[in-house]
């Protein structure tokens, strides 16, 4: 018999919990759980997603639809269990926002990931996302510099979902 | 003449920074930088407002409108300038939001606060906010407990905005 995958579906309040202990272990150690505050899994459960394998939790996705700009929908932040990684479970989780967003009238989707993540810059290069002109570059990566006020550059990523690709849909005033 | 208070506006992406950078100070230095990601002030923008006093920051409310409920609202984080405390900043800031989820068809509104924070309690109960029940006590305050995932207790805030105020419309399976 094949092997399935982890099940991926949408989240509920009372699976915050479960994210945030393991969260600074996926992580080594970083303290990460202060951006994943339950909000995410009350207010923004259809596009929040949890996968488990055999009933334990194996990665989630939190994302949402954009509340100003009508036509876009952004990834907040995403975790794959170290156990699950390079299985292709964080595809899945991305496919299966697209999904959502492509039913929702969402068109454009959007992330930001650090300079210094290669693994994330190439993952998200591999699904299809284009990293927007910067005021900056690391290591030929163009970058957002200040992007938070803390003095971090980010890598802006932007992915076109359906329709005309125009690029003028990505022109906007402010960022 | 009189002296006029501060002015509130809708936030811009821009002025991420300027709240991030002033943050940990007005917060006696408790880092919560990372519960105010830049993507509130980019993709809800017209939930998030900055109050001004001759061009500096004076406080500012991030909220959105919840994307599972299409009755309700949630403030996400609220902070005043420790000068501009007690001038009735803080309750212009909820009367904004207030304002703009009336217009929106949102009629509750939802935050939470540290039973700890008994300033912020007094406070919301001032401006008409119920605390839901919870699972636990602190201080003869209703609880609840390990709201987070990080075995922190948490008030929970309900305000109804309009409409026939039918307690029925509150209760739902998971919180």
């Amino acid at each position: 018999m094949s092997n399935p995958g982890p099940v991926i579906r949408p989240a509920n309040a009372s699976d915050n919990a479960a994210v945030v202990r393991v969260l600074n272990d996926w992580w080594d150690g970083r303290p990460v759980s202060d951006m994943l505050p339950r909000l995410f899994f009350v207010h923004f459960r259809d596009t929040t997603f949890i996968a488990e394998r055999d009933g334990r939790l194996a990665g989630f996705l939190c994302g949402f639809f954009s509340q100003t700009f009508a036509a876009e929908a952004y990834i907040h932040f995403v975790g794959v269990h170290p156990g699950e990684r390079k299985s292709g479970l964080g595809r899945s989780l991305y496919e299966r926002f697209f999904e959502v967003c492509r039913g929702a009238g969402r068109s454009v989707v959007r992330c930001v990931t650090s300079p210094a993540n290669k693994v994330s810059i190439a993952f998200h290069r591999r699904l299809g996302f284009q990293i927007e002109p910067g005021n900056g570059e690391v290591d030929g990566i163009p970058v957002t510099q200040d992007y938070d006020g803390m003095a971090g550059s980010r890598v802006l990523f932007t992915r076109l979902l359906a329709g005309p690709e125009d690029p003028a849909a990505l022109v906007r005033r402010e960022r």
